[in-house]
């Protein structure tokens, strides 16, 4: 254990100016129910950026500092200054979950028990080298999973079984999901094969429709198809599918799911009604891929709703003991049903230089990081 | 007892026309559940309309028939004829709702016990002279209340009833109508005046914000107004208001509501989030005043909802104990909380008058007719 602990913090100044930069802090000390976790490896997830560049215009972004000690700053356009009022002047930290090694814990028994453990761990920014972090926001891992195999324990594998578990809580019998060859995706397609459930996996390139194929899938539709609607519908019809997970937003999608829904139940109506089908058809927005607005033509009748969709809002409605079986699953298949691929590993120091950024600013599926900050730069 | 009974139907025909007629047919005969009620008046309502124009292009209608046995043909775009393929050939009968004297009842005793009375009916047709109902989706008004006042006893009451009921049921203490002038809004602002609810009306004239003060109601705002979004989030922080109902759709109001919420629902937090705040926020679409895509510019976080919202589903949802006592008040207060104002009173032929045509076609608020089938053309 070094004496060395760097964080990376994004903060916006009164002066409409973002910075993301690297600041020593001191080594925590762990309280009764804490421990310290030596940070190994942290994913970069869209939930981070969106804290790490806010609203502000990331084409602005110039670099200063050293190669070891970079600064970036960047534009926030005036208008948005006020949605961010309350952020203004404190230095944020960045990431929200991680993996590493417990190398201190408090004197309560829970916290005692993880020493030396190997632990994934939600919240408090985790790109830094050592993080102190309440026990129950820890997930110990199994003996062999390595931190890097365990740094995406939460976010992407909870949101994937809280959309199998909301399916089911809300009555529907299979699942539509967009940008489906995410490592998200990925993980609920393992699932699903996994539970017996269809789904419906939506892709806008040929060969993501090639790489979840390979993986299993059994519904691939392509929305850059010219047979997209066609293909949806028809995939909708086969497995009855009412429910729908979308991180785009913006755009038509959300709409087309629900028409297509709606074409599928009207099939099976014998009488005309003006008010569409009584078939409830629901999409759930998890994301803002795209920011801009989400554009609803109505073709589909007056039984639907569309809504933001949270996971810890998600989990609280799921309730306690579907949340601890879902934790257990998720250290248990960690290496497997809910592993993930990164296409780049990256310092801390790494993480702030401009081409980086440019790189996972684009939130490209295929294009995933993981931040190690143990790794020298 | 006359032995004339005419009924007007909507027909949509393989050559992409739809025609509206009055047709001629027998005076039912009561099943032993049933009543013949002698229909003296009915509302012309939005749902209505859906029925009679359906997918029609209505600037392309034409008259031709007789002054009393006219014909409208208009043109359907062919675009629009799968939608419809279920009712294309089948003349539908027109008419939601309506209220009338029963001349005829079947063996049961509920069905006896109707007979000679003033009845409000729901479904069926009711713009006819006579229409057999089962005694279950008939209303008993009381003594003294005309057909006239009890005219419109189920859609406008129950939907606005069944917006407090929701209100109360999904946790929220005040309410949001857009298109607050109309009928059903004013049963709206009448009942939460009399149950103790805020309710924040919006209107997009002045006339209607004079209207709607003048009958007692205290958060009026034009959406017309350069200062709509101010005054709305004024009334939303005073009132707290979570939820509301929108018969419009179309255009962005909806969008508009929700961050109008969420600036609100912000301002007690102290700590940013770039998931918004936690308030949930909730918009129901009643109705497709404008037909165009719902446009959702999302600044208002992921606890929100849009959805939907269909009388009978809303219904379903509140259980038969709520429907019950709804019924009961709207009876009690027809004249009162539940009054409808008409601006004019046609015969079926003059229903079918290229000019009425016109006039109730644009759904304007303030302008509502009431078809009175017994009366001579």
């Amino acid at each position: 254990m070094t004496d060395k602990n760097t964080q990376l913090t994004s903060t916006i100044s009164e002066d409409n100016k973002l910075t993301l930069a690297l600041t020593d802090i001191a080594i925590p000390q762990p309280s009764a129910d804490e421990v310290v976790i030596r940070i190994e490896a942290a994913p970069l997830n869209p939930s981070d950026l969106a804290v790490m560049f806010s609203v502000a215009n990331m084409t602005s972004a110039s670099q200063s500092g050293s190669d070891v000690n970079p600064v970036i700053t960047a534009d926030v356009p005036a208008q948005f200054m006020p949605a961010v009022k309350t952020r203004v002047g404190k230095a944020t930290p960045v990431g929200n979950e991680g993996a590493g090694t417990v190398v201190a814990a408090g004197s309560s028994p829970a916290a005692q028990a993880l020493m030396g453990k190997t632990v994934a761990v939600i919240g408090g920014g985790t790109y830094r080298q050592y993080l102190a972090a309440n026990v129950r926001s820890c997930l110990v891992l199994k003996d062999g999973t390595t931190a890097k195999e365990g740094a995406s324990s939460f976010v992407n594998p909870l949101t994937a079984l809280a959309m199998v578990a909301t399916m089911r809580a809300e009555g529907h019998k299979a699942i539509i999901h967009a940008a489906a060859a995410s490592n998200l995706g990925q993980m609920l397609n393992r699932i699903c094969i996994a539970d017996g459930v269809d789904l419906i996996n939506i892709v806008r390139k040929t060969e993501q429709e090639t790489l979840l194929r390979n993986m299993g899938a059994k519904y691939v539709v392509n929305s850059s198809s010219e047979t997209f609607i066609t293909d949806l519908t028809a995939a909708i019809i086969e497995t009855g599918a009412t429910i729908a997970f979308d991180p785009i937003g913006g755009g038509r999608l959300t709409s087309d799911i629900l028409n297509c829904m709606e074409v599928a139940a009207a099939r099976d109506m014998k009488e005309h009604s003006v008010y569409g089908s009584d078939t409830f058809k629901q999409v759930y927005i998890y994301g803002a891929l795209n920011r801009g607005p989400i554009s609803l033509n109505r073709n589909f009748g007056f039984a639907w709703g569309v809504n933001g969709f949270l996971l810890f809002n998600a989990l609280g409605k799921l309730g306690t003991e579907t949340v601890v079986a879902m934790r257990k699953r998720v250290a248990d298949e960690i290496t497997t049903t809910f592993a993930s691929h990164y296409t780049h590993e990256v310092s801390l120091a790494e993480a702030l230089q401009l081409a980086s950024i440019a790189s996972y600013g684009k939130q490209a599926t295929g294009e995933k990081y993981l931040i190690t900050p143990q790794k020298s730069n």
